[in-house]
């Protein structure tokens, strides 16, 4: 099995597992403190999409502390199937987390002009949150990627 | 390259075509039915990404077709490149905009109770389309994965 740039258990990795698991934190921070979020479904759903891949990615990431510590070698094809399919669900759901909330957003910024009318809605905020969620969901595109590398080259 | 089900240019993989194909174009019949649909940006993004689609799967469709009447192999790298990059980037905006749709229709059926206040929104016709634009993803996805696995045994 060759090394892949961004490899579970090398720098790369744990850079990429930092990165998914601080914005993921920061798209649910900024989320919740948007009043009335509760409201509407797609929002919820973002954050607990965002819940789970924050600690999806902290797992991974504490396993590539520890493999980078002790010198630990993850790169063995029934770890590598396992995290395959879980970078692949988690990117699945972060992604249709993502654009059901900004179907909503836009809907509400230009389509129902609410966002005008209502000055009282923090728009703002769910325009950060998502955009914090493309983002997250940009670097779990990235690992799901090197790990479906990874699994080809065994 | 080993032979996959599903792969180009075998029986299965025309049948996964012209199933995208039907389902796409289903779910763009569906929502042009529907009454104001131009009014909400994600349903005219559901249209597109469902058109991009159908051509999309038309055209490998009639190449599949092509090389089951030549007995033509067309499973060599550059071609399956082409098919991978272009399956993934079709598969990704079929499910945004299957997700955005989803957003906007549940908003109008639970969060704001659209659908119960103007009787005359066709809400049920909004979820058909989505359901066809789901099963076209589907379908889309294991297209993706089977090109992909094929790629992988270059």
């Amino acid at each position: 099995m060759k090394l892949v740039v961004g490899s579970p258990g090398t720098v790369g990795g744990l850079l990429l597992r930092t990165g998914q698991c601080l914005f993921s934190s920061a798209a649910i921070a900024v989320m919740v403190s948007a009043s009335g979020f509760s409201n509407y479904t797609a929002f919820c759903y973002l954050i607990a999409s965002m819940g789970l891949q924050a600690l999806w990615s902290l797992g991974l990431g504490c396993l590539d502390c520890y493999a980078l510590r002790m010198k630990r070698d993850l790169n063995n094809p029934v770890l590598v199937s396992l995290f395959v399919v879980g970078d692949w669900v988690t990117a699945t759901l972060s992604l249709a987390a993502a654009c059901s909330s900004v179907g909503v957003t836009v809907l509400f910024v230009n389509d129902l002009e609410f966002c005008r009318l209502y000055p009282q809605l923090p728009c703002y905020k769910y325009e950060i949150s998502i955009i914090f969620a493309f983002i997250t969901w940009l670097l779990i595109a990235m690992s799901s990627l090197v790990m479906f590398c990874l699994l080809a080259s065994v």
